[in-house]
């Protein structure tokens, strides 16, 4: 990229009276330089059957072109016109709760002829006008893509050959995902029952696995029509997005997003947040931590909050310091959904960065002012890059394997990764995420690699992180790692089966805590804690001479296992953490791994609340970003070489104090 | 009517063994001088299609008017009979949830011909029969009629041809409901969905009042039918209900009362309450306000608990005080639901005046003493009115506009009502109800109107509360008034939008509250409080230099705003409360309100838990109901001219001490 | 039975590798000397419609017969495969929520034509080829049946003539279920509709039973067939459950037990139950009662938990004590479900005596010492009988009846079965189960009868407790109890109905209580406690001069009605407890009568969570079983004749002190 990109979705049709130039006005007054169009709006488009009107199109781009901000745009295929659906009722997904209605976006079944013949015209006649318009600086394909549970007759068929293909025979089959049990076997093809009512894990996880694939096929789909009209500099990007908790929490249940993320030029993504009082900077950190690592390169947010909903209306200060975070982990564009607030339908109280007045405001006026940083300082923070040395492995298959087998209090998957990654967060330590379909080149780049939950996996990605051990790195793994495999078939050893070896310890038995404390071993006194053990507990073994116990269980019963321990192997050291422990319990945990690799020091022990992130700029200057998500005012010491201060242009000695104001931020450049 | 009604719904169809003379020598005997039948009983009156049984009819009437009681005579019309489901199962209402089942009351479609047909038989076999019986003294068509949610395809298609008529042309509709978004534009009347799977409020609300319209027309429908019937000197009236949470709550969501309530003679309603130590007295109150104001005349109580629900049964004493709370609020009939305990199906719980024993009881007991004193005192105690001076105005668009827009705590529309209510009620402040069909000339009979949550109103309404408090009215708003127009639309202007005016503040910008208090300005320091904000706050800023600010937020950051305000405009003032305060602080705010227009006195200050009710007789005697909701005996002041206490026929004199027991009162007239 | 079982079931056919001589090497070791097999696994039974493979059982029996391990098969009947389904897709139940989908066992129609053919043509298939191996000691027929809601068309078809068969005429029927209400009156057997959408809580009872009707007739359809081959000394059984809260907790509501073992040679039962710190004993011992008075005789645990859930996994030492447990209520034989924990698909974590490794592990050892000692005291501890004097009437109808009509606060049946039989469990009683059917001979076995709110009821069972108290019998009733009909018609006699006779009180009015307590009469001090009542709570009247009022209610309302009472008539006593009361107070009541009746002595007092159960084995010889369920060493004075202590063979003087480990346990035999 050549600019920092700061930017508004914009909805023409959606307006309540025409507004184009008060609001490209208004736009520019706040340093906006890129609107995002079109991805929602099929039915104005294409308002019957065959017939095409782009002029809301045309009018926003010749305008925009006019007043010098970028177009990016959406093909508008996420939420389908009233005519198709009239014409063609089974356009509509049927899923496991049965046909769909007439509504909401995002409905229909992605594979169905219907559908992709009426998407592929329209991307074409949408895509072909404008191409060539000089204020188009990219595409984004559908948004938020999921397959929306489709699970209708048709699907169940094409499932049926895929897992014919992958298993070949259906004694594989059978053998691999356990179908004997309650007389589920499956003697013939043609036996073949529709998955949407099986208690049978494995098989559900099978076809979670082909509805994620099917959500792959189809972006990719898209994304080739799409490049057959993309120009020179043009890009082609998809807007993803997360586990939704009423805000983005965690990796994405229904997208590969690594796999879905090859055919595009730049990953994109939409991130929400807690805010006010309950603002973190985690979920920021986060999501852009994963949509860097999709493409091992910077990123677009192409959706974040401006006003949103009224608890997360900002603070004063905390819009700016919201935006610099997004540059911080990584983002060349931040870009607010949306400009404007809804008047009707569903998202009326989903605010934009102007309220229904379409007036500026204390937020619009907040905007002025990153708008102008950013054009500032866009040659400063654009293509910043990582170097970072501590990565996460998160996966689908484990996700989905732990919906299938939730943990008897009811956390899944990302409670785990959450867990762990927001302890690495509260250290300071930055990390990239890695994919099961990581190469043991890609393992080798970092020092530590955290692992968890890594309920479901393959037996080659398993030998492989011993294989990374044994070559000197440092794995953390938390409870239920290692324990099935890719079909969710538990292992047939002791647990935790192919990494007991590099762990050294193995369990047979394991617990729902209920007044559970740790026990620190000697030297480990520090992780002593009652009632600190929740969700989940294995009762560990060492089996080898090189385990170091950190901690037993504090337990009448259950007092002789071990808890937490760590292995040297070969090089390098596998810890393994046999429970969900306290937060602040794993944070000694993991920093002291930390410690050991030399992947963290002093200049990473903040004051709670303030956020150290560190990037690279073009020339390898070190840039760091000092942020305070706290209403107090926070001094920490300057650590690095002696700098800049971009927003003030002031230079900062090592070891300077730095004062950050509540909600405020500063990035320093060394020298 | 000439004097006042004690009764009873009864259903010698569901006698376990022959009750009749028994059953009526128990009635005489409690001053039962009324019984409803009929209602729910077509399946006994035409066992097989066409084939008519009115016997049970008959002998009813014919004893009863031996008897001296007389009958109300219900149209059986509100639970269908199994032969017609099985010639017509899709008599049935199909819902949003589907085809409906067989089994419950009020499961069928409204609208549909087959139940029309066969219900415009029964009416006219039955009301033919009776009319002339000299026991009837009127009639009750149907029963807590609703739309049942009603929504199949034949009901989509007249909803189709409702909102062309409406709105005229697609472009029209397509603006005033925002259908651009999210692609759901209907560009050709042949493209309109089903609206069961709707997202857009707008569409959705318009929907919802299309149902209600089809209750008000399937009313006086049955109406016209009965009038053909009715003699003279007998009635035609409707049960209606309320919002129902396990009791009648708040404003009924399913009906417009006002525009259902046009043809019928005198209106109906039932009231169910807790009892016991949760026994407030603020239902009837409610209830009967709603209720009588939507013929501006007294009403009848048709339907209300005498054991009911085992939480419900009756302390001793206070029978007695509800029967005398509804004749306070102005209704000339008390009747219970019901005679008898059902022995088998479905409300076997939802006891009558006799347990299942069908044996006087205490219950009953104390019922003998409210018949007898309705007698005795009916003379005095039939035909009162009103002549309140304040108003609330409630309106079923704001009650469906906010359901599809709630409040993010989950509170709804009725829940700003009863927070508004409750408070009047507790200042002794009796008011009546109005519509946002009210006329200028109807508003301004009043000298303050209240007006909770009006979200979705005309821009014509809006002008009209303007103008009445120009003209010297004074208005007290909630948050949200004003906030979308009757289609749901929010307004484009800076938020209250037209009442802006009145008001003299604006905003753009609103926050779920969390721990937000309030802080009073000068000369309003009582309302100083912290935490008391909750559900919704609005950031106010004065407009006007008429604005006196009554309180601003007690929080860090929304500090500056105004929570409370009051703006002198013309001759009078609006009140604007920003936010959902503790109930204690707003009855403070409606307190001053009150004073300042004079329409709060000193009488009305009484303990906690003592209602004053004020009526007038057809003399114009203005007769006290001094109404002791606790169970400890509480003194108060007469605070009357000179008058006599009815039930002990004892003068007293102004000033003098009232002594109330436990769930006692008293009534006095004044000379 | 000659010997006791010691058992696991095993599943060949879920193993992910051959394991058949190393399981059976494991269980050698542990002592198991069965193994049942084969009731889940259909469809490797028979991988094609009329293909048949019946290879694993075959292995299994000829490995298990080698290792003198006996086997009982069970009948594969419960769960169908695919190929069926596909072929016939109504064969799956249609239920209140439609039609099923394929996964889960026990999803099909148990009257369905095409479902019995099959099911039969597998049973002579499997039976009729195992049924001459000397392996083979008996068999299962299918498992856990239930009717699994089935509720479809051909079901209602069958109901309506069963009803017809059962009143006779339409109006019997009318009049006993009170049709007439909300118009449910029907007039014709043609105009019958489908009872799934029913309110009517008599028709859904009756509806009910019917369904409960047909698992007995399937069951016993299937014990003929298998009869037909069953060999000399070979029995049939089934595995019954009970209501399940995530354990086994009340009487079963879908199968009525008593009528369903009548074709069976012993009676199975599978029981679950918390453990760790939640092991009180209390469902072995529920449940044992339950399935012992089947066929009044010893019983089956043919399922039990071994690990099962995690919270589940046995602390040291309970394993053992549970073993005995079942033993002490009169067990032949304690088998778990399962062998080996399953690798995929639903029950993953319902982990077996082995977990996922296949290994030796805690609890396998410990299970190898459970398996020894029933070795070695198999002579001692087989055929145990009981000599109860104290029995519990507990009754489907009941239980259906209250589902139907439950307690404002939610509780059921079970919860008022469970309040009771808890308080006799604490108090060292043992109790017999009588079911509504008992013969007036059956009664008179007992000294003492407890009867929790046998809400629905027949006349003639009333009146013959009448009776069985007048003989000289003591009852102890709860709330509810003769409150209805068998049709769940509610008496229209004052209550508690028939049985006001022996109770000499009865009641009008009844209520939900809130801050109730109990006032202790002249000698019942120790009952008066604050906020002791709950759930229900009856105003209760003495009507007899033989009445003792035990308690009144602590209330300023309800203070002059009695909550307790005790009525000598005749040569007995019935006691009526008009609430749900605390349950310390409970075991007060229950205690006074139960030393009234002689039936309580010094030696079942013992300290709390120290059961003693006692049983006779075939010598007319005493048994007492001392069971430590707290985690405490506990001692006890052994208060039998000198014996011998079986575990340890060691004497015990009569007085002796017993020492108890925590979770320990000891048996003493009397000389």
């Amino acid at each position: 990229m050549k600019k920092l990109y700061y930017g508004v979705a914009y909805y023409d049709e959606y307006m309540p009276y025409e507004r184009l130039h008060e609001d490209i006005r208004l736009m520019k007054e706040a340093g906006i330089n890129v609107v995002r169009i079109a991805e929602s709006t099929w039915s104005t488009h294409e308002p019957q059957n065959g017939v095409f009107d782009f002029s809301s199109v045309d009018r926003v781009l010749d305008a925009m072109y006019e007043a010098g901000i970028s177009v990016i745009v959406g093909t508008p295929t996420y939420a389908i016109p009233t005519w198709m659906v009239k014409e063609h009722p089974d356009v509509l997904a049927t899923t496991k709760q049965g046909q769909g209605k007439y509504g909401a976006r995002q409905i229909m079944d992605i594979t169905h002829p219907v559908y992709l013949f009426y998407a592929e015209r329209i991307i074409r006649k949408l895509i072909g006008r404008v191409s060539r318009h000089p204020a188009v600086i990219g595409y984004q394909v559908d948004n938020e893509t999921k397959h929306y549970g489709t699970a209708g007759d048709n699907v169940q068929h094409r499932f049926i050959k895929h897992m014919r293909h992958k298993y070949g025979s259906i004694e594989a089959l059978n053998d691999a995902l356990g179908l004997d049990y309650w007389s589920n076997r499956i003697n013939s093809w043609e036996d073949f029952p529709s998955v949407v009512g099986t208690i049978n894990g494995s098989l559900g996880a099978e076809f979670e696995r082909f509805q994620r694939q099917l959500v792959t096929e189809f972006l990719a789909w898209q994304v080739a029509i799409v490049n057959e009209y993309k120009g020179e500099g043009q890009f082609v990007t998809q807007n993803f997005d997360f586990e939704w908790r009423g805000y983005s929490f965690g990796v994405q249940p229904s997208v590969d997003h690594f796999a879905a993320a090859a055919p595009f030029d730049i990953a994109g993504v939409d991130i929400y947040h807690p805010s006010q009082d309950e603002l973190t900077g985690i979920e920021i950190s986060f999501g852009g931590d994963v949509t860097r690592s999709l493409k091992g390169s910077n990123y677009l947010v192409l959706e974040t909050q401006a006003q949103a909903f009224p608890h997360w209306t900002p603070y004063p200060g905390q819009l700016r310091l919201l935006a610099f975070s997004h540059i911080a982990s990584g983002a060349n564009m931040v870009s607010y959904w949306h400009w404007h607030s809804i008047h009707n339908s569903f998202e009326t109280y989903w605010k934009g960065l102007l309220s229904h007045d379409l007036q500026p405001n204390p937020v619009y006026n907040e905007a002025k002012t990153v708008g102008a940083d950013f054009a500032r300082l866009s040659n400063e923070l654009v293509d910043l890059h990582k170097r970072n040395k501590v990565a996460m492995l998160v996966s689908n298959e484990a996700l989905t394997a732990i919906e299938w087998f939730k943990f008897p209090d009811g956390s899944n998957y990302n409670d785990i990764v959450r867990w762990m990654y927001d302890e690495l967060f509260r250290l300071n330590v930055e990390c990239d995420m890695l994919s099961p379909y990581v190469t043991e080149q890609e393992l080798e780049r970092y020092d530590v690699i955290v692992v968890p939950g890594l309920y479901a996996a393959s037996d080659s990605l398993l030998h492989m992180l011993n294989t990374y051990v044994e070559k000197g790195g440092h794995v953390v793994y938390s409870f239920k790692s290692g324990f099935a495999s890719e079909a969710v078939k538990v292992r047939t050893t002791a647990q935790p089966g192919i990494i007991e070896k590099a762990c050294g310890v193995n369990y047979q038995m394991f617990i729902q805590p209920k007044d559970v404390g740790l026990r620190g071993k000697q030297g480990y006194e520090v992780l002593s804690c009652e009632q600190s053990v929740s969700t989940w507990m294995e009762l560990l073994t060492p089996i080898s001479a090189d385990v170091e116990v950190l901690a037993t269980y504090q337990h009448p019963q259950w007092g002789n296992y071990a808890a937490i321990t760590r292995n040297r192997y070969g090089k390098g050291t596998a810890t393994y953490i046999g429970a969900k422990i306290a937060g602040d319990k794993l944070q000694l945990v993991l920093e002291q791994v930390l410690e050991q690799a030399g992947k963290i020091s002093a200049e990473q022990r903040l004051p709670q609340g303030v956020t150290l992130k560190t990037s690279y700029n073009e020339a390898g200057q070190k840039v760091r970003f000092y942020l305070n998500y706290t209403a107090e005012t926070q001094r920490v010491a300057y650590a690095g070489k002696d700098g800049l201060e971009l927003l003030d242009k002031r230079t900062i000695g090592s070891g300077e104090q730095i004062v950050l104001k509540g909600w405020g931020f500063c990035i320093v450049k060394e020298a």
